[in-house]
């Protein structure tokens, strides 16, 4: 169903222009800082990583004022260079959040754009996170609108939404009026870039960065009075048009604030493609109920929904890289180590002895009955028969979200060896009182290693 | 015809990084130092415009190192930023080069960004010149493979293809090895970006500096070991599949080095859509035949090509913009003033009422008979009869270039009111020595104003 001639993009804009933060339910304000937390253990997590390093080192030489943290290390540089450097280093891992309905990571454009912004203008902790809600709300709206035929045509989703979303969010702080958020969501949008042939290089992340950053100055430009077409979104040769070959607008303008999609999104429990994690979640539960050592395994049959040997079939992975490719490797580590964090996905990790003998004896079958998120585990054990478990929701989807146990286990496991547990424990506590903090900029001080 | 299951990015890749200066023949050098000179005079010539205005004062706090030169100010900045400014201010007024088979604008790409890049690093002035025209080939050969659907799409031809351009003119300053080359076409290709929707707003000449300062950050990424896909054009899920519907990918590297693109390059000799072009020709060659005074002009038909109209046909223009875009006012303020420079095309002469007063007595016919670049002008003259002439092909047009001279008096007139007579002088000398000067930075310096 189209909803043509409308004004979605100016709808939009007026609504983020003019949204009452006190509208924002609990559940909503809940969630956003679980998006924000996650993506902070992400950004330290990433932060170290040899794709960072490049762009630093190359990019580096043209930087400008040190006013913004880099998430996790001790250089400073200008907020559009910190928008870029943070949204990298947060999804070099893809272990950050995902709106399942189209697979945006939502955070990463946006939160890497508006605290680089609160560290070049005053923003106080609650609007900060009300302008992560309302990006967020931007993004995955116009993910909404285009997903599933923008995807299929080869978009990065994340990538070309998520430059509308971080000028939004950046927009609101800003105090834009209607017609400079139309300007910003038309600077932004007509940036709108990323091709799914990327994944797999370092360009991936480098999209997420780009689109922050790109948002963040598509806001800036409007501000000061940088026009572009006030219908960027739903004109003949505006982005829905362009970028998808079908659409629904209603998606993005209909019942505004009515509900918040940044209470749909998810958090990955294991640093790996999250059509793994069924399998994973019920390797790690029967280990942890049945208590039996690696070289017990006689064999693992898993029946797996079709995709996940479509996309992380690798039988024999060589890299920690190849290993969150592969469902034999995820299998056989959790079942030897009893956990699928970080360390489960080193180039160690798949070269372990243990691991590589267990994975050999690892078998998954597609089976179209199951859905995305279950899975079905049998582990025959040495003399002691079988043991089964059936995965109806995976650790980490909507209807079984992670604990915040868990959560913060999952930043601890991501930012600990860079910031200590410490830091961790200080980052985390800032996190979930960002909406008394004066100053958002202190997260960015929490966080800087 | 499409030619599958080649590896066209890596052979263009490989051809860039390893092509001999020494045989490009002296009409594509001759074409390169054209193009040089016409961008630097729009550069110039834009360098003042509201947009580049607001993009300093807005970019501008996120600035780095003072190296590189914003053409036409005083200003330095860090070398992608000047990378884009330089970018936009060449394409605000639209009078830059034009390659005809796609109506790519080559040239503002590219040569904002390695002209920036060579304030950076030591560049030659015969360096410069044999990159700008790779980085121009490079750019019109993608242009080329996926025109005219890419265009038809609703993609700005000149950000998406121009990206690449700079790119591969910037790694190849660089010295990028053909992987690394690979890397920066994939890196250029993952952000190629612009919707058409724009044009009308100041994200149109934003388009242009953005596709170099892209451009120029994925050969400065690459060459560090920043990865991409090394497939970036024609892989299933890469730039010539996802933003175009037809493609042939040997336009890309067939022939490579046998003939140049920048050969085919075209100079707009007035500030305005090319499409009026032949009208304004007919018009300024009839007045300069016949003077006649405005007054004696009782009426004026103009046979052209359809698009005209279609592109072209505000009747009533209020601002110097509108005026470009108005077939009646082009015609009249030739016919009035026998001139059709950047101040034919001011708010004044749009509202000068000599002009109107002419213009109320323009009328324009469609005639699919003709071409893009021809037109029929007939003119009554009060007491004097008609007076005709027919364009075959407009000035500026590839059958009929600008002569050296009116070049010149073009350069002037955009760069004059800027850098004044004698130093626009100097620029246009430095300019034909190009390949003479040990450091192409003093390309920069002699149009810093």
């Amino acid at each position: 169903m189209e909803t043509k001639d409308t004004e979605v993009t100016k709808r939009l804009a007026e609504w983020v222009a003019g949204a009452d933060r006190d509208a924002v339910p609990q559940s909503a304000r809940q969630a956003g800082v679980k998006t924000l937390l996650n993506w902070m253990g992400c950004a330290v997590g990433g932060s170290q990583h040899e794709a960072v390093e490049i762009a630093l080192r190359a990019l580096g030489p043209f930087m400008g004022p040190r006013e913004a943290t880099l998430l996790g290390r001790g250089e400073r540089v200008d907020p559009l260079s910190a928008a870029l450097l943070n949204g990298l280093s947060s999804h070099v891992h893809d272990f950050d959040d995902t709106h399942l309905k189209t697979i945006i990571h939502p955070a990463g454009p946006v939160a890497s754009a508006i605290l680089s912004l609160a560290e070049h203008i005053p923003v106080t902790g609650a609007a900060f996170l009300h302008a992560l809600i309302l990006g967020v709300e931007v993004e995955c709206r116009i993910g909404n609108a285009v997903y599933p035929s923008h995807y299929d045509v080869g978009w990065h989703i994340t990538g070309t939404t998520g430059v509308f979303g971080a000028a939004a969010a950046a927009g609101r702080l800003l105090g834009l009026t209607t017609e400079r958020m139309c300007w910003a969501l038309g600077t932004a949008g007509t940036q709108a870039s990323g091709l799914r042939e990327m994944f797999g290089s370092m360009c991936k992340g480098f999209h997420v960065g780009r689109a922050a950053q790109n948002g963040l100055s598509a806001a800036l430009l409007a501000a000061e009075g940088f026009t572009s077409s006030e219908r960027a979104i739903e004109a003949p040769r505006g982005f829905a048009n362009v970028l998808a070959t079908e659409r629904n607008y209603s998606e993005i303008d209909q019942g505004l604030g009515e509900h918040y999609e940044i209470e749909l999104n998810t958090y990955k429990p294991f640093p790996c493609g999250i059509v793994i994690h069924p399998a994973i979640d019920g390797c790690l539960q029967l280990r942890g109920e049945h208590r039996f050592r690696a070289e017990e395994v006689a064999a693992v049959e898993l029946r797996v929904h079709p995709l996940v040997l479509e996309l992380t079939g690798k039988r024999d992975p060589s890299t920690g890289l190849e290993g969150k490719f592969s469902i034999y490797h995820a299998a056989a580590v959790a079942l030897a180590r009893g956990q699928a964090g970080m360390e489960a996905f080193s180039d160690g990790a798949v070269k372990d002895s243990a691991v590589v003998a267990l994975r050999r004896r690892v078998t998954a079958t597609a089976d179209g009955s199951l859905g995305e998120d279950q899975a079905h585990i049998s582990i025959r054990l040495e003399g002691k028969g079988k043991v089964e478990l059936f995965i109806e929701h995976a650790i980490g989807s909507l209807e079984r979200p992670m604990s915040d146990e868990a959560m913060e286990a999952k930043v601890h496991d991501l930012a600990g060896p860079v910031l200590g547990k410490d830091g961790v424990d200080a980052m985390i506590r800032t996190c979930r009182r960002v909406e008394e903090l004066p100053a958002a900029s202190e997260l960015a001080r929490s966080a800087s290693g």
